[in-house]
């Protein structure tokens, strides 16, 4: 098997970029209510369409309409629980992707007991921190590519390097700023961005690249226009309208 | 009748915006997680005395002291349609008016259920987009039309042009952005923001009109100063805080 | 027993704000939905570490590794009042702080006998607005002192001025502007940040007085660049990751 080139990958997100405006898929968000806001409009930002009702009873019809869906795991009230299962089985069953964000599974412990469980419902993506992805990991050492060998789906390990396993194929992306840590909902929003592109990208890896690159190349635009958090997440949003294909392909920085 | 002239309409809608500055009303707003702290901002910003609580066995007191009140859809959670159920029959008792926002009622078949019966107790105004108005509207040709002709109410149908119907009154709104359908929960706000014009203003079509036309106009000023969503809505709060009557007098589009 | 100066409170008040930025204390905050997003915001530019999740099979994780709890009241959903419980149990029985917000105990009477009941659980701060102090006070004169004697507890009464009570300890801080209550959460935020002061400093007294100073003059600079409440909001964030300790010393405006 010949691996793609960094700079193949890097056009194939820009690209991916490029479709995901065009398509505009219709994205489901069951996430935090902390995360709800800024999650929808960091969506709306790039063109994407976003939903978030998270009640057992209605989410077949919000779903039914969904090209892709995030699972977020943070403040997982019970009846949230109820919906994931019941959206997640829905997914399924059209074939279309979820993408897993397993939030504070590594402080949780009935959270990560639900995170495994998950886990068997084959998520297209898992996205989480490093000590989400250990604590989900069968191996503490290289989390995301044991995960990923594991569950044969692809693994994207956010932090001040995104670290992406799907397969053979292995991204380390090195753009962001510190500044992405200090407003809340930025992983988050991140997630779901990435969910969208697994709608629109039919390889996994690529997908989870084109996620992690859109969030840290409009991180590091809008941390050229603001030093503080909170002017910084305004020009966040800013430039996640404004990002185009050709700084994807630019301004990436990636490795394996 | 003599139809009043839609100068006399901006007018009156300019001088219902006078009042709601001096009288600034209570609010109540039954509404989604998404859009509630949003919403709380537009409605301080204009001057309104927000409340948010959405919780059964506390809404009477909220009620209480509410001149107004918005039942929003949005995220409804079993608790919540209780809530409601509580919060409508006090606000009929009082004989004050409520709005509703039937968020989504097109997509989710429960939600229609419940929106048709809320229809029952007579809302004030009904604000929607033009989906979930012709699904509670008796024919889909000039819904709301036909949905004002039905319930007795005032109707107002949001989108690129605000159409407003109650009993022989008709308005179109051509103010407006389409920075305002990027942001998340402005039309949420828009709903709060037209509640209180019911409450302080007894014609509704004039309180809907006034409504449509301070966010929409509100808007435009924002959009001259930011052209992406993040800073847009940064600009449409500031906006909401510093308009004055005498723009609606002045930059309101309307035609019947 | 020999009064501290008001030159001396507001030194220690910019020195606490130094060991908050070097220990970076984590704070869960159990509080209102429309409030949580802002108030993670704000921790989060102060260099603190914020956890919101508010469900009662969780919680006792996420407390366990809390130096500091904050109890806000606002939309209170049953699980959360089961959740409150579990949480202030776990902080007393490790002998950590935490901070009481009675949102709205003044307005709602079930709200006001749960707040009354928690008091008995000892907060270390009570943090309200005067309508909220006076409903928890033996008496409504000189509410925040005669709630303070009676608890033994430290007490913040938040307004255009705050008054502080701990003990024989009284200030009364003038810093601030009307912008704050043009911003919703502003109020739930300065309680999150002043039960992190409550985990790093042990006289209350000034804990509270940090929170109080912190929070108004950060208000002060931004107000100073921005006139209308949506800009301002987000300078405000800005000035909390900017504001430094000397700022706290020079600018403080303290009486008895």
């Amino acid at each position: 098997m010949v691996q793609m080139t960094l700079q193949t990958a890097a056009e194939k997100a820009a690209d991916a970029l490029a479709r995901l405006r065009v398509e505009a898929p219709s994205v489901h968000c069951l996430t935090n209510t902390v995360a709800q806001a800024f999650t929808a409009n960091c969506c709306l930002a790039l063109g994407l369409r976003p939903s978030v009702t998270d009640t057992a009873n209605e989410i077949a019809y919000f779903v039914r309409d969904a090209r892709a869906l995030l699972v977020n795991l943070g403040t997982l009230a019970p009846d949230r629980r109820e919906t994931i299962g019941i959206a997640v089985d829905l997914m399924r069953d059209e074939g279309r992707p979820w993408v897993l964000d397993p939030v504070f599974a590594d402080v949780s412990e009935p959270r990560a007991v639900f995170a495994r469980e998950l886990m068997g419902y084959r998520p297209a993506i898992v996205r989480g921190n490093k000590g989400e992805i250990a604590m989900l990991a069968p191996t503490g050492e290289d989390a995301a590519a044991a995960l990923s060998a594991e569950t044969m789906g692809a693994v994207v390990q956010t932090g001040a390097v995104d670290r992406i396993a799907a397969g053979a194929s292995r991204f380390e992306v090195m753009n962001g700023t510190p500044l992405l840590a200090q407003v809340t909902a930025t992983g988050c929003a991140g997630a779901a961005i990435t969910a969208a592109f697994a709608a629109i990208e039919p390889d996994m890896a690529i997908a989870g690249l084109a996620g992690a690159l859109v969030m840290s190349i409009a991180g590091e635009m809008a941390a050229r226009e603001a030093s503080a958090p909170g002017s910084f997440a305004m020009h966040l949003v800013d430039r996640l309208a404004m990002i185009r294909p050709e700084d994807i392909a630019n301004f990436a920085r990636i490795r394996r």
